[in-house]
């Protein structure tokens, strides 16, 4: 299987695209030096040199400044499940790959150092739930729901799996609980088992199909 | 089957107890007229005609307060499927008794005028998740997988597929997608189809069993 080869976001003018590169990467520099929670929009207007109106105007506000920098700093995550090797990117089963997703997505939630997870935290759930990030992990677990063959409605499935890898969940169950990495690995393989290993019986089933 | 007896919470002496149940009248009061959303600790004293310091003394903050209320509101959903007719009281099998649960809890993040949906959505994730009403739930829903047989963590697996039933989730699935009360059912339903359901096979589980 030859890996999707991945594009860029869009066909912005390229001063633009200068611009916008240069307020993201003081926002970024500010973000490594202060950390996320920290970085206010005057800080990030003051360290790119412009004023605060501009960053308002290109990105809205500080939510719609962090899901910029979040969309970019998950690329690399993007691109290792769209492209990258398996069992995470595409030549391995989809089970197999879905049971890879959700590992790498608790990773990232229980890392203290991952850029992409300071900057998801410091967002709404509403917004990162609809970040460009967020709705490409959903798409990206519907699709492999849906190669894996399992009966159910793909895209509404991703979203009741995925609850489980969220920061509300996982850090309750770190934090509090003191579950480890490793134990959320397994209940998210184990759910991932039980979701898609095949029918044993057709007696029983909810489903109108 | 015989249902369990649901029993008080615990032995308080009475004239504690009788200013516990006081105070959380007037916040009760205060809650019904105004939405919890409004409610100050000040404005409860002032109800109860105690001063600030006795609420803070006996709640600690006003998300103590707030739990407490939401413990009190809860008790008729936690009779309903501790002792209540099945199939989401005792007597269903545990399938459809998961199923029928689910199913209230999501009726319950989409109703708009019940009062523990309004009391849980004031409390910050982790405060509702340590909740006794949010504790019970879990304990319900991994007794349910044990006692359906299903091969895996039951404690773990609860907090996973619970997930899905959040107000996190649910209302970014019917406030942002539009996906409706029905629809959302269908889904936990499939879910617990599919996690429940005798095994096709023992090839290929990722079970270290």
């Amino acid at each position: 299987m030859t890996p999707t080869r991945c594009t860029t976001a869009g066909a912005e003018r390229s001063d633009a695209a200068r611009n916008r590169a240069l307020l993201l990467a003081a926002a970024r520099r500010l973000v490594g030096e202060h950390g996320a929670e920290h970085v206010t929009m005057e800080a990030v207007a003051k360290e790119a040199g412009v004023g605060k109106g501009t960053l308002f105007r290109r990105f809205g506000d500080r939510e719609g400044l962090l899901c910029a920098l979040l969309d970019e700093a998950e690329a690399d995550f993007r691109e290792a499940y769209t492209c990258g090797p398996p069992p995470l990117g595409p030549g391995a089963p989809p089970v197999d790959r879905l049971a890879a997703f959700g590992c790498a997505l608790i990773d990232r939630a229980t890392a203290v150092t991952d850029l992409g997870s300071a900057l998801a935290r410091q967002l709404r759930p509403q917004n990162r739930n609809a970040s460009e990030s967020g709705r490409a992990c959903r798409r990206h677990v519907a699709t492999l729901l849906r190669e894996a063959g399992v009966d159910a409605e793909h895209d509404l499935l991703a979203n009741a799996l995925l609850a489980f890898a969220t920061f509300e969940t996982v850090d309750f169950l770190t934090r509090e609980h003191g579950v480890s990495a490793d134990h959320l690995h397994k209940t998210w393989t184990d759910l991932i088992r039980l979701v898609t290993r095949p029918d044993g019986t057709t007696i029983g089933t909810a489903h109108d199909k």
